[in-house]
């Protein structure tokens, strides 16, 4: 095998590394970007290695930026009182697709987890309590995951506020927007009756 | 929108015009690798780049290598009098992994098609035709996909190497191994039937 050849291997193996992609798709990524190497593959290579040079962390919410604090941390206009509890980046980056919340976020992380031993420490809650205190916050909204352990992150943060004088919200559940009830699993349905509301 | 979210917006786009990824896949890789920056994304972007600037089309067969020469028609061993003629270089690394062709390859880049416009000219058939007589070729094998614009091609390379005294063969059809006739089309089976061996 050739240094050419091991070269291409190794790229492989690192594409086959990402979400998303195994193997036979890294391979395939990888021809896609040697035939398009001038277009795509050298504007692609230097934007990875311009985004893995200057991203980081914000020390106050946790969402990825250029510099210590993050774009919306930096925003005055966004010191509204209203902080969004979210577990991931990618769920922040969803919520500002929506363009409804004009507040500032605090990225968990991830949830409490007991089996791969996730506590509130690894989560930033002492941070988010820090913050509750510190930014005068007058109300949490809880956007975490509709699963067990999103859920069950979510009633630790309220216990964990309780006495604070914040009022912690959570998303709506109900039917989403083009949903067709035939695909809807039982949770959902019964959460959406639960939630019902008057017409008018 | 500043530049860090422009930044890594720009990755985002280019990482979904891969194969196999779209917007929100892309997304989801560039947030696992932001993460990863130190120990995946900056290799990453390093491997692209190097094989963005290294790697070219073999001047002879069109195999992906590092020289004007890929490392198989510089490698003197493989000049066996075999070729055998794919339709891409994806191909050319399956048959590589099979381990089982020691001769060398020529890559036609694609398939005949009325459709799309693309004649012989397109896919190095007359560098084939020069390649048989100029390297003293015995035998083309033709491993071309299965398809109607496969066999098309198949049947045009053999038509056009007819009177060069070369003998041209086709890969076996039958059922893969590990295969199970159940989930076999039709026409697997009829050609596997057709080319049925004598056992012992």
């Amino acid at each position: 095998m050739s240094d050419a050849t091991r070269d291409i291997e190794a790229l492989i193996d690192l594409m086959a590394r990402l979400p998303g992609l195994g193997p036979r798709s890294a391979r395939r990524a990888v021809l896609h970007l040697i035939k398009k190497r001038g277009q795509v593959m050298a504007p692609l290579a230097r934007a990875m290695a311009d985004v893995a040079a200057s991203a980081r962390e914000c020390a106050t919410c946790g969402n990825i930026g250029t510099a210590d604090l993050c774009d919306i941390c930096r925003d005055p206009r966004r010191a509204t009182g209203e902080i969004c509890v979210v577990e991931d980046v990618a769920d922040l980056w969803a919520m500002e697709r929506g363009q409804a919340f004009r507040g500032r976020y605090h990225v968990l992380g991830g949830t409490l987890s007991a089996l791969d031993a996730i506590g509130p420490e690894e989560l930033r809650i002492p941070a988010l309590v820090a913050r509750i205190r510190d930014e005068g916050v007058r109300e949490v909204i809880l956007a975490l995951n509709a699963t067990i352990d999103g859920q069950t992150t979510a009633h630790y943060i309220a216990d964990a506020l309780e006495g604070t004088g914040v009022t912690v919200t959570s998303l709506a559940q109900g039917v989403p927007i083009g949903g067709e009830l035939d695909y809807l699993d039982d949770g959902t349905i019964q959460a959406a009756l639960r939630a019902r509301k008057a017409v008018q």
